[in-house]
C-alpha cells in the first residue's frame, strides 16, 4: 500500500532548464545544489495512522490534535448556478491567515526578489522557487516548535517597511473553505543577510521561470501577479499590431479598454447577484457521495479528488518530520485565458466563477478552469476552443502545480490562447473582456481575482 | 401582551421639520400626505403565533414556511479579539442579495434623486424617505405574490443604464450572517413617470434630510454614502482653516492625506490578520445565554436584543398584510466618528472592527459603535470623549434608525465630533486616521466600510 517516493529531482530540473538560457547561471547552480541538499522523503501512510491527526469520533472531521493547522470537514452546497444543484464534499478549513511574502530590493535600477528553495510534500519535484517567507500563523507562533521563520520580522512589523503589495487573497475555492492568505511584497533599502536557501534574482527573471514546468510554486505566482508589470529593460518591446504588442499594452494599462473599470465592477456585481449559492459546514462523516477506508477518503465514482496521508522526512524544514493529510486531485486540470486583441489592445476573457468555498461565492476566474475528467458527459464552455487551438495561437503553455503543502501532485496545464479574429466579442453573461491592467488594479483588493487567474496573470507577465 | 401601536406620525414629522426650512416645501407637503395615506398598523404578536413562520422542531430555527425571506438561527463565535472570547447568539441568515437602488437624473445641471415614501414595520415613524427601489430577491421574484416592484426593471437590466454605483455592501455584522445588499445609483437621461409614492429631490436636499431624526432610512443612507460628494452650488464653501473647511477638503479629496491609500490598505490587512475569529452556525435551540418563551426570545441578562413578532397591516405595500419576526435592540446605541484637522485636512478616526456576521470578519467602522447599556463594567474606547465633548465640537447629532424591515425601533445616535487639538494623533493599532475621500474610494468596493460608518459618511455629506 505504501508508495515510497524519494523526491530528489535535480536531474529532472537540469533537463528542464537545458536550452532555456538558465543552464550554468548562478541561479541554476544554486537551485540544483538546494535540490541536492533538501532531500526529502515523502511516503504515503494510511489516514488512520497519521501521527498527530485524528478523526473526531462524533463528526468524523479530520483535524490536528493541537487544533491548529487545518481540518478536513464536510460542506453541503446548494446552488442555482451550474449543472449540479446540490452536493456534499470534503473541504479544508483553515481559519488562520498566513503570510506569503516576497522581499524586494532595487539593485542597479532593477527590482530583485529574494526567492527561497522550499520543500513541500505534495510537490512533484519536492523543491520549488518560493517567496522569501511562506508562513502560516501556526508557523510563526511556533505551534510545532520549530525554528522561527527567517525574515518573517520584516513582514510582520507594521513599521519600518514599504509594502508594495499587502492584500488578502483567496485560494482554491473548490477545496478550501474561505481560505485567504496575506500576499505581501515588501521593499527594503539596505542589505539583508542571505541564507543558503535564499537567492536574489531580478523580478523579470523570477517571472520567466514560470515557463519551466512546475518550478515556481503557487505562492510565488500569486504574489508576483499582485505587483503591477513593468516591461523588462533587457527586452525589445513589440510595437506592431499583433497579439504580443496588444498584451504589452494590456499589461501596462495603455489604450482604452472595452469596458471602464466601473462597468467591469457592475458586471461583476450583477453576476454575483444573479445566482444563489448557499453552503453549510457539515460533518465529514455524513457525506453520501464519499467513502472512507483506513487508507483514504475517495469519491464513490472516483472523481474530483481523494484525501490521502503522507509522512514527511525533511532536512531543512522548521521541524524535522511530520505527518499530514493531503488532497490528491484526479487527473490534470486545464486553466486558460482566451485573449483577443480588440482595437489593438489585448483583452482577457474573464469568467465570473462560483466556487463553494470562496468567501463571497464568486470571483473572476480564467476563461477555462476545469478537470476534463470530471465532466465525462458535458464539455465546459470554451474548453475545446482552448485545447484545439493551432500551435501559433498558443502563447503560453506550461504545467504548474498547486500548493504542495495541502495538495498532492496537483497539476494544471496553464494556457494563454489567442482567440483569433473569428472568436466573437459578444460572450455569455457570465463572461467579460477585461485588460490585464484592469485585473491588476482589482488585485489591489482581495477576493476579485481567483488564484488560478492570478497564476495566469503571472504566466502572462513571464512572456518577456 | 399585545402592544397595539398605530404609527401615524404626520404630526411628529410636522413638528420636526418646523424651523428646518422644510416646512411648506413641495417635498414636505408630499411627505406629510404620504404619512397620512400610508397608515400602517403594527401590533406585537407572540412568536408562536406568527402566521407563515415556524420553529423547526429539530433545530429551533425560526424560518418562513416558503424557505425564503430570512431565518433566525444560532451562531457560535470564538475570538481572540475583544473582551469576550466565546459566545452564542441568534443571528439573521438571509442568503439572497437585494437591490437598494436610487434613480438619479440631471435637472438644470444638478443631480436629483427619486425618493420613495416607504413603510417598514420596525420604524418609529412608519414612513421614511427610502431609495427608489428597495427589493429583496423574494420581492422581485414575487414569492409573496404582491405587485411587481415599481422601477425595478431600470436596475435589474444590465444594459440601457449608467450605473454610478453598483456594489455589494454589508449590513449589520452583529445581527446578520454575511448579509449583503446591492447598492445602486443609476442615472437616466429621460423622463420617467412618477408614482404618488415617489418624489424627485435634488441630491443635496436628500442629504440634508439626514439632519432630521429618523426621517431617512438606512438603505438611503448607505446608497448615498457610496456616491462621491460634490459641493452644493447653493452653499458658500468655507475657506478658513477650521474643521468645517477641513471636512470639505476631506470629502473632495483635496490635500495630502496622512496615509496613502496603500498604507491604509496595509493597515487594514494587518488588522485583519492580527486576530482570529471563527464562527459556526448552530441551532437556535441550543443557545445557553438565551431563553425562548411563547412571546419572544431574550438574553438571560436582558442585554443586546430580543426577538419579537409583529403583525402588519399596511395599505401601500406589495402585499396587504403579513407577520414577521423582528430583532428588538435594547436601548439606544452611539455611533460616532471622531474627526480631527491634520494640517488643515480633516481625518476620520476609523476602527478596524471585528463583527461575527461580517463576511471577512472585519470592516472599517466608526470610532465608536456600541450600545453603552451592554457594557456596564467597561467603557468602550473613545465613548467618553464623544459623549462629553463640548457642544461647539459636536458637528452632527441626530438619531437614525436601522433597517425597519428587520429591526424594531433600532435607534442610534449618530455623531460627528471634532476631536480638538489635544486629541493625540497616535492611536491604538486598530485605529487609523483616514480622509472622507479615501473612505469613499474604498466604498467603490464591497466589505471595506461597515454600514454604520457608511451612514455617518452620509451624515457628514449632509452638513452643507
Amino acid at each position: 500500500m505504501l508508495d515510497r517516493h524519494v523526491q530528489s529531482e535535480a536531474a529532472a530540473l537540469t533537463r528542464s532548464v537545458a536550452g532555456t538560457g538558465w543552464a550554468g547561471t548562478p541561479f541554476a547552480d544554486w537551485f540544483a545544489d538546494r535540490v541536492e541538499v533538501n532531500r526529502c522523503l515523502v511516503e504515503r501512510v494510511p489516514l488512520d495512522e497519521l501521527r498527530g491527526w485524528r478523526f473526531d469520533p462524533g463528526t468524523g472531521n479530520l483535524a490536528h490534535e493541537s487544533g491548529r493547522f487545518f481540518a478536513v470537514e464536510g460542506l453541503h452546497v446548494q446552488s442555482s448556478y451550474g449543472p449540479v444543484a446540490e452536493w456534499r464534499q470534503p473541504i479544508i478549513n483553515q481559519d488562520e491567515i498566513g503570510i506569503l511574502g516576497l522581499l524586494v530590493r532595487e539593485v542597479d535600477g532593477r527590482l530583485h526578489g529574494l526567492v527561497q528553495a522550499k520543500v513541500e510534500p505534495g510537490n512533484i519535484t519536492t523543491v520549488q522557487v518560493s517567496p522569501t517567507v511562506q508562513a502560516t500563523r501556526s508557523n510563526y507562533t511556533q505551534v510545532h516548535q520549530g525554528a522561527r521563520t527567517r525574515y518573517l520580522d520584516l513582514f510582520a512589523r507594521p513599521q519600518d517597511r514599504v509594502a508594495l503589495v499587502d492584500v488578502l487573497q483567496s485560494e482554491q475555492g473548490s477545496w478550501f473553505l474561505g481560505k485567504r492568505n496575506r500576499n505581501m511584497v515588501v521593499q527594503v533599502a539596505g542589505e539583508v543577510p542571505v541564507g543558503e536557501n535564499h537567492h536574489w534574482l531580478p523580478l523579470h527573471e523570477i517571472r520567466r521561470l514560470l515557463r519551466i514546468d512546475a518550478l515556481v510554486n503557487m505562492d510565488t505566482r500569486t504574489v508576483l501577479s499582485c505587483l503591477p508589470f513593468t516591461f523588462p529593460p533587457d527586452r525589445a518591446r513589440p510595437e506592431d499590431d499583433g497579439i504580443m504588442a496588444g498584451l504589452v499594452r494590456s499589461l501596462l494599462g495603455e489604450g482604452r479598454a472595452r469596458s471602464t473599470l466601473g462597468e467591469v465592477l457592475s458586471w461583476f456585481t450583477e453576476a454575483k447577484s444573479r445566482h444563489e449559492l448557499t453552503s453549510r459546514r457539515i460533518p465529514l462523516a455524513g457525506l453520501a457521495e464519499w467513502q472512507r477506508t483506513p487508507e483514504e477518503i475517495t469519491h464513490r465514482e472516483d472523481r474530483h479528488f481523494s484525501i490521502i496521508g503522507v509522512r514527511v522526512e525533511a532536512t531543512e524544514r522548521e521541524v524535522v518530520g511530520w505527518d499530514q493529510p493531503l488532497f490528491y486531485p484526479k487527473g490534470r486540470g486545464v486553466v486558460a485565458f482566451v485573449v483577443k486583441n480588440i482595437d489593438g489592445l489585448a483583452h482577457l476573457l474573464v469568467h465570473a466563477r462560483f466556487q463553494a468555498g470562496l468567501l463571497d461565492r464568486v470571483e473572476m476566474g480564467p476563461t477555462v478552469q476545469c478537470n476534463p475528467d470530471n465532466h465525462p458527459k458535458s464539455r465546459p464552455r470554451f474548453l475545446d476552443e482552448v485545447l484545439h487551438a493551432p500551435g501559433e495561437r498558443i502563447l503560453f503553455d506550461a504545467v504548474q502545480t498547486e500548493e504542495g503543502g495541502r495538495f498532492y501532485r496537483s497539476e494544471n496545464r496553464y494556457l494563454l490562447v489567442d482567440a483569433g479574429e473569428d472568436f466573437p466579442e459578444d460572450v455569455p453573461d457570465d463572461f467579460c473582456w477585461v485588460t490585464a491592467a484592469q485585473l491588476t488594479a482589482l488585485q489591489r483588493h482581495g477576493y476579485y481575482v481567483n488564484v488560478e487567474a492570478r497564476s495566469l496573470i503571472a504566466c502572462l507577465q513571464s512572456l518577456w
